[in-house]
């Protein structure tokens, strides 16, 4: 059984949500707790045994709680989930492959695109792949049937694997802390366009990967995850591009399995992660 | 305010103690709890904020506990260490650089070799230190002569810092999980004498270390910290051992750390690091 | 245009052979040089530019060089593997998914198992999937069946996805230096059965794994690359699996490219590896 | 021996240079070398053994070489460094070691900074510290009592231990690519003031460190080593601070390591580093 609450902090919350657990004989496995003092924030995840059926446990963690507290217990285990792609491949196999092999925590429901590259890949894993006609310059067209689309999923999360376009905010709006990005970063990093021209331009000898959730504010939004991989002179353009597929497809991964495994919190624009 | 429990492990314990502490009107910052179920034990670090004196907190929380219960409320926050050497410098001169500079967490109290290679060094930094005169190979009275010099320090801790003897178990016996030993690992590990000549002849891609407190199982106490650090076919065994020592310098310092700061617990023969 | 060259040292190997490569007006664009001074070997890597047909270049190479040299101009660029498995999917998938995509550097000719696990997946790539009929107790049948099989493809590379069986001295030295095995390592290493059991009960922090070329010593080959990832004290043993699942697929990915990349020579017990 | 060559590219550069090493009896025990195809540039880094004295060596390479090569033969070994430094200990503590120790592969000279605070350290390990009086303000006055400071010791290299002051391009131009900077990084970067408050405000999870030349770009010169360490939600700013301070020193030290080894050619805005 997991337990995630959300709060405005104040003394006495652990006492009051294990009291209420306690009272029902859950036997708590593993706790993390954390409180952005800042931000006045309490965030706890609580992994409990449960021997006996359970009835009513949120009513009465809301109870005991600040009237503005979010409390889930048992998050839907299996999440159902969609994924945006463009033409590369590389994260959307590595979903494509924990999902036929039921290790990634989520049913991809389906793959929408705007070209024809990826659908071969989604029919061989029998994943419905829709191709969105609009054309890329009418937005407002080509998110209507996007969000038409999402929405005879209803997915928990819309994974952007590599899908190359700017979303707009009307559309990021209606879906909040639920679109999971994966995009490279550099160190330093480079402004403008051609990122990967100018990190070889510049012989960066790291490339990294940052898995966040989108916000209107393009490639800005909480991150969750974030990696690197060592590059030398001898790399091409081409070969810190193909080592930034490595390294986005393995932070994508793990990003993932965070937020699929319940141990993320959003709030302003960073994340609590317990992992 | 710091406090540390362990105990076995029953339903109800987080609401007994969250419970105490919210009667006492503290905060709770940051709470990290885990049970290992195998050994049925539970282990909490509490981080809280207090606003006024609280008298007898140890106590009010031992008597919701069960009666296996350890509890440590605010442990002395500055440690004392007494460090053991031979000859190699790198553990010894990072301690002593953040000894010196405030940042270790701890106070060196004295440093005991068995060679004069690393008095200077100490001398520099005005910690004592002494040399063990019996020889090597008169075990029982070398470690009753280290044995009379660390008892004149009192130490929390005893570190070893490439200190290149085995102690006797009667010795480790007096010093329960209180020393803590730095030492290279390879995957795989090599046994028997040379590791770095062993690592070199099969080409290793990856050098570890291993800080871990020392029980009279040698080198194979409770893990605190690992770490790696890559080489390749060109370096020599030399180089190997050069790298061995930055991850040794590296390893041994953030163990510390861990420990220092009482992020560390320790059962059966592994740890709980709460990081 | 690659070339590659093993001989035994000695004074004037670079300037002979970048002698034989002035002549025909190639262009050294990288190269890379070796020499082990205990096993007195001299390895080289060539990547050369050329602008017209070159011929009887490795003649012309060989003639200048020492009797026991190994030349190999433009290695075979596309390669043909065959992958062993048990049941494990990890690495296959991550092998089927670049060779689909034209991202492994060879072509998978065909996946040979014990079990029928793992046939769907090959068939969803129209990869031949081959089932051993031969009981396991019956390792002389066994390994003839194998051998069968794999002769039918006649690969360059035999690759070991987590194929959970010891082959015999005898199968082994038929393809010398070319299988590939991947296994999990830890600091320190754990002999015996259950490393992963011994791994949780010692509390490790690292998991590592190892992709290296199979010798008649299981496991113990040269090393082609290790990586490790962090693991901590909440991981159960169902976990630190896993972990050494993920850890596993990117080692063996690495340790094939640059063994396809013809950037991996092996003598003795170690690699050279040009990386 | 240790021989570097810097030169633009064309045809038979290696065969001109290994012929002239084997004529000289000279054997090659590693050799680097790199071509940009863009910059039209060749590297050249080569380890020789020498059984007799050669004379010449220089002179014979120049010319066989295309008029702009630089050649060295020899490079000095132990170079000559001075150290700017402001209030943050970390890095300066590290280098003054490594020197005492003799590891640094350079004697330090004098340390020069603005403050008192780090005099005492550098007193201890009996290296000169020079206090600048000019006031902050008086930029010309400032730089130029660093520049008759620097003077009195002719360093080989300038290194910028946490110099916590931009200097003029003046100032850089008169060591062109001989002053090393380390700086912070993070994926994203944060550009503006207070870059660890913004990187806690939007929760990183790494925090990189970038050692490099300085040129009269800020933080922008050619790079020359990075790495990263990681960072949870737990983290202060105060904590991002210190794990920033960790990862600049060991980014420095692996950065002084590649440069003083004669490992490092610069040109336009990047590196090659044969490591």
């Amino acid at each position: 059984m997991i337990i995630l609450i959300q709060c405005r902090d104040q003394v006495g919350l652990v006492a009051a949500i294990s009291g209420v657990l306690a009272a029902e004989q859950l036997n708590i496995v593993s706790l993390r707790e954390h409180v952005d003092k800042q931000a006045n924030l309490f965030f706890m995840r609580v992994v409990a045994e449960q021997e006996r059926e359970v009835e009513g446990l949120e009513q009465q963690l809301l109870r005991v709680l600040p009237s503005d507290a979010v409390v889930k217990v048992n998050p839907q285990p299996e999440k159902k989930i969609v994924v945006l792609v463009t033409k590369e491949y590389h994260c959307l196999a590595d979903i494509l492959i924990r999902d036929y092999f039921q290790s990634l925590g989520a049913q991809v429901q389906a793959v929408i695109g705007h070209y024809d590259t990826l659908e071969d890949i989604c029919r061989r894993f029998d994943i419905p792949y829709h191709k969105i006609e609009a054309p890329s310059s009418a937005r407002v067209l080509f998110e209507q049937q996007l969000e038409d689309l999402v929405e005879q999923y209803a997915p928990d999360y819309i994974v952007l694997a590599k899908f190359m376009r700017i979303l707009s905010p009307e559309f990021v709006a209606k879906y909040p802390m639920r679109i999971i990005n994966i995009h490279h970063s550099f160190l330093p990093a480079f402004a403008g366009a051609h990122p990967y021209k100018q990190a070889f331009e510049r012989g960066v000898k790291l490339i990294g990967a940052t898995a966040h959730f989108v916000t209107d504010q393009l490639d800005e939004g909480p991150i969750v995850s974030q990696q690197i991989i060592p590059v030398n002179h001898s790399a091409t353009t081409a070969d810190m591009v193909k080592a930034g597929k490595e390294i986005e497809t393995a932070v994508l991964a793990r990003g993932l399995r965070l937020v699929l495994e319940d141990r993320v919190f959003v709030y302003g624009n960073k994340t609590v992660v317990f992992d």
